[in-house]
C-alpha cells in the first residue's frame, strides 16, 4: 500500500477502504507517511469529505492509536457529555449532579479554556481547595461513591488526533466537519462511556456559526458514535448569546449553585433541563418527556444541589463555599458598561465570541496555553438580547483584579452589543435534536 | 506574512496577491516553508486553481528561482518550441532546420525520453559523435554562426519547479491544469527566447487525454507567455496515432532525414508544416498561410536538409550518416508483427501510449532514469488508423539488440491496436490554435 495512491484516490472523490484509512492513520503515528504526505490528504479530505463508513472507521483508528480507558470497573451506565464550546458554558456543572443524583456514573475527562471560550476544569478550580488531578484508580473510586467525577484529560488518549491536529493547526484544515467530528469522538470514544450527549453550539459565540452546518457536524458525530457501539444523541443549542448571565470561571460556579438552587436564570435553567433530560434518556431511565421531568425535580428537591457538595468534597475542595458562595473572594475592581448613547430600543444583538474575549482581556481566560487566570475576572450581564434598554441603563458590570485592563475591555463589550428599536424575534435555546438518522428541528 | 493564511485564503478560492505568491515561492525554495505546508497549498491549487494573474506571477517568480539565461548575445529573434511530449515525436530535428534557413535563431535547450515518450537529446545521440552538452559560450557560437542549437537541459534552470515537481510527485498534484502550465512555463521563461511555439499533445499517447484540457492547458501556458513578455502561441496536435510510422531513437532520425527530403510520411510533414509556419509568423516573417509556404518550400528546395547537415557538423556529429542513412547501424533482431485473427476491416485505434511502451520494452526508451537506450531499438507501423487490414498482414516490425524482448513488445503492440469492420472517422491533425485570447478550431 502508497499513501500516494490514497491521496490520488481521496482527491478523486473515491472511497477509501477500511484497510487503507487504517494504513493511513497508523503510519502517520509512526512516522513512517510523512506530515507532507498527510497535510495533501488532509485538503484532499477538506474538499471532498468522507463518507459514514470512512469517518467511523477512521475515528476509530484515531481513538486505538492510544489508551482505551476501560470504565468496566464502575458499575452502571456512564454516560458522558461534551459541549463543542461557548461562552459562559457552565452546564456540565448542573447536569452532572442531576444525573448522578438518578444513579447514572459521569467518569468525565474536560478540557482547559483557550481564547474565548471557557474550560469546566478551570471553572472548578476556581473553587478553593479543588482538585482535578486524579490517578484512575483514585478516579474510578469517587466515581463509584459519589456517582461522579470531573477531572483534567490524562493519559494517552487518541495521540492520532494530537498529531493530526497540530497538522492541521498549521495547514488551514481545521475547519473541515468530517474532521472536526473524528476529532472530537476519536478522544469520546477513548474515554471509554457507554453512552454520549453531544452539545453542538450554534451562533456568534460558536466554532459552527451556521445552523447547517451544526446540523451537519452532529449528524456525522451521531453517526461515529453509533457505528463504534455508543448510543449517541446530539443537541444544537443556542451560542448567540452567552449562556446565563455570569461569564468567568468563580462568577460562574456561583451561577451553577444557583441554579442547582432553583434560583438560575431562565435559558441556562432550560438548556440544562433538556441536556440532563437527554442524559437521563441515554441511560434508560424513561422517554424524554419522563426524563426532562426528573431532572427538573432533582433541582426542585435539592438532590441535584447535594450531589455538586458531595462532588466537590469528594475531589478536596472545601464546600463551605458551596454552601455559603458570598465566601468566594471578589475582585478588586469592577466597572459598569452604561449605556451612554442617545438610543432606547432592544438589544438585538450580543457578539458572543466578542464578550468571551472581553471576558479574557479582564483575566477571565488564557490567551496563550501559559496564562495564568484571574478566577474572579468575568463579566455579569444585566440585559441580554430581547431586553429593553434606554441610555443610563447598566448593560453589565466588568470585574477584575487589573485595574489597567477595565477600559479595552468595555470597548469591547460595547462593540460586542446592537440596539434597534425593534425586539428581536425570539430564538429557540435547542434548534434540533438528533438521534440516529433523525433530525428533529424545535 | 503567513503561509497559513495563503493556505487559507486558497482553500476559501480567494485571490493570492502578487506579493502573497512571491514570498510563497521564494521562501519555500530558501526552505523557510515546511513541505507540508506547501503539498496543502498544491492541493487546494488542485481544487481551487489559479486566475492569469496568479499563475503568470508564480510562475514568473518560479523561473527567476535560478539563472535566467540571456541570449542576447544571438542576433535576430531567438524562438523555442516546446511540445508536451508525444510517441515518435521527432517535430523539433524537422522545424528547428526549416525556421533556421530563414534566418530564425533556435537556441534550444531539450530533454531526455523517460517512460513511453522519447526525448530530442536522446534522439540526437544516436547520431555517431554529435554532442548535446557545451558550454553557453559554445553553445551560442553554434547558434550565431548555425542559426541552431539543440541541447541537454543545462545550468540552474527554474530550481522552485524542481522542488515543486519532486513535492507534486508524492502527493497526487501532478495532475492540476494550472500547476503543469507554471511547471512548463517556468523553464521557457527562464530559456530566453523571444517567442515561444507550444505544441500541446491530445490524445492517448499525451498526457493530456481530452481536447479540453489540452485547449485549457494550452490557454493557460498562451497567457502566461503573452503576460511574461513573450510572444507565445500553441497548436493542439493528435497524440491519438503515434507521429510518421518510425519510433526509436535511429529509426526517427532516418525518417528525419526522409521528411526533410520531402519523402516522409504525409502526417508528419504536414505537421511540421504547421509548425514550422507558426514558428516564422512568432518571428514576424508573415502572416500563417505565408508562413506555411515558406516552410514548405524550404523543404522542396533541400535548403532545410542543409541545415540539419550544418547541425549535426557544429555539434560533432558525423555528416556521412545524415548523407547516408544506410550507414547506421541496424538492430540485431527484428520481428514482424502478423495480423493472425481472421479479421477484416480496419484499424479503429491505436493505444499511442500502449505502443510507447512496446518500444521502450525493445530497449529504444528508459524505464528508469539510469536506463542504457538501445539507439536501433524500436517500432516501424506498417499500417496506421484507418487503414485496411486482414489476416497475415504486417502490422508493423520490431527492432531491438535484445531477442529475449521481441515476444512481450509484441504482445503488448498487438493489445495496443484495434480493429473494427467500419473505417473510423478521420481525425485531424490539427485540432486548435491558440494566439492571445482566440481559440481558433480546426
Amino acid at each position: 500500500m502508497r499513501m500516494y495512491d490514497l491521496i490520488h484516490k481521496k482527491r478523486n472523490n473515491e472511497e477509501l477502504t477500511n484497510e487503507e484509512i487504517e494504513y493511513m492513520i497508523n503510519h502517520y503515528v509512526s512516522g513512517e507517511i510523512p506530515d507532507y504526505q498527510m497535510s495533501a490528504m488532509l485538503m484532499a479530505i477538506y474538499f471532498n469529505g468522507m463518507n459514514d463508513r470512512e469517518l467511523s472507521t477512521m475515528t476509530n483508528v484515531m481513538a486505538q492509536s492510544g489508551d482505551m480507558v476501560d470504565l468496566s470497573s464502575i458499575e452502571g451506565i456512564k454516560v458522558d457529555k461534551h459541549s463543542t464550546g461557548g461562552v459562559g458554558d457552565k452546564t456540565t456543572l448542573i447536569i452532572a449532579p442531576i444525573v448522578a443524583y438518578y444513579g447514572v456514573k459521569v467518569a468525565k475527562m474536560s478540557g482547559r479554556g483557550l481564547g474565548h471560550t471557557g474550560g469546566t476544569v478551570d471553572k472548578m478550580e476556581a473553587i478553593p481547595g479543588l482538585k482535578t488531578n486524579f490517578t484512575q484508580e483514585e478516579f474510578f473510586n469517587i466515581v463509584n461513591k459519589t456517582g461522579i467525577s470531573v477531572i483534567g484529560q490524562s493519559g494517552n488518549l487518541a495521540p492520532a488526533d494530537k498529531k493530526l491536529y497540530a497538522l492541521r493547526d498549521v495547514t488551514a484544515t481545521v475547519e473541515s466537519i468530517p474532521l472536526i467530528a473524528a476529532s472530537i469522538m476519536s478522544k469520546k470514544l477513548a474515554a471509554g462511556s457507554d453512552c454520549i450527549l453531544l452539545d453542538v453550539k450554534t451562533g456568534s459565540g460558536a466554532f459552527m456559526k451556521t445552523l447547517d452546518d451544526s446540523i451537519n457536524l452532529a449528524q456525522k458525530m451521531v453517526s461515529i458514535g453509533e457505528n463504534c457501539g455508543r448510543k449517541t444523541v446530539a443537541l444544537i443549542t443556542d451560542m448567540d448569546i452567552p449562556l446565563g448571565n455570569n461569564i468567568g470561571n468563580t462568577l460562574e460556579i456561583k451561577e451553577v449553585i444557583e441554579t442547582l438552587k432553583g434560583n438560575g436564570p431562565k435559558d441556562l435553567t432550560e438548556i440544562c433541563i433538556k441536556l440532563a433530560g437527554n442524559m437521563l434518556y441515554l441511560a434508560n431511565k424513561g422517554n424524554i418527556d419522563e426524563c426532562e421531568k426528573m431532572a427538573k425535580e432533582a433541582i426542585e428537591n435539592g438532590y441535584a444541589f447535594q450531589k455538586l457538595v458531595e462532588m466537590v468534597e469528594a475531589q478536596g475542595g472545601n464546600i463551605e463555599y458551596i454552601k455559603n458562595p458570598e465566601k468566594f473572594e471578589k475582585a478588586r475592581y469592577s466597572l459598569d458598561v452604561i449605556l451612554n448613547e442617545d438610543v432606547a430600543g432592544y438589544i438585538s444583538f450580543m457578539d458572543t465570541e466578542g464578550l468571551g474575549i472581553a471576558s479574557t482581556m479582564l483575566g477571565a481566560g488564557r490567551e496563550t496555553k501559559d496564562d495564568i487566570i484571574d478566577f474572579s475576572a468575568g463579566i455579569i450581564l444585566n440585559k441580554k438580547v430581547g431586553d429593553k434598554v434606554k441610555k443610563g441603563d447598566v448593560l453589565c458590570t466588568l470585574y477584575t483584579n487589573d485595574n489597567s485592563k477595565l477600559e479595552n475591555s468595555k470597548k469591547k463589550v460595547l462593540s460586542s452589543i446592537s440596539i434597534d428599536k425593534d425586539k428581536p424575534k425570539e430564538i429557540p435555546l435547542i434548534f434540533a435534536r438528533i438521534e440516529k438518522n433523525n433530525v428533529e428541528k424545535s
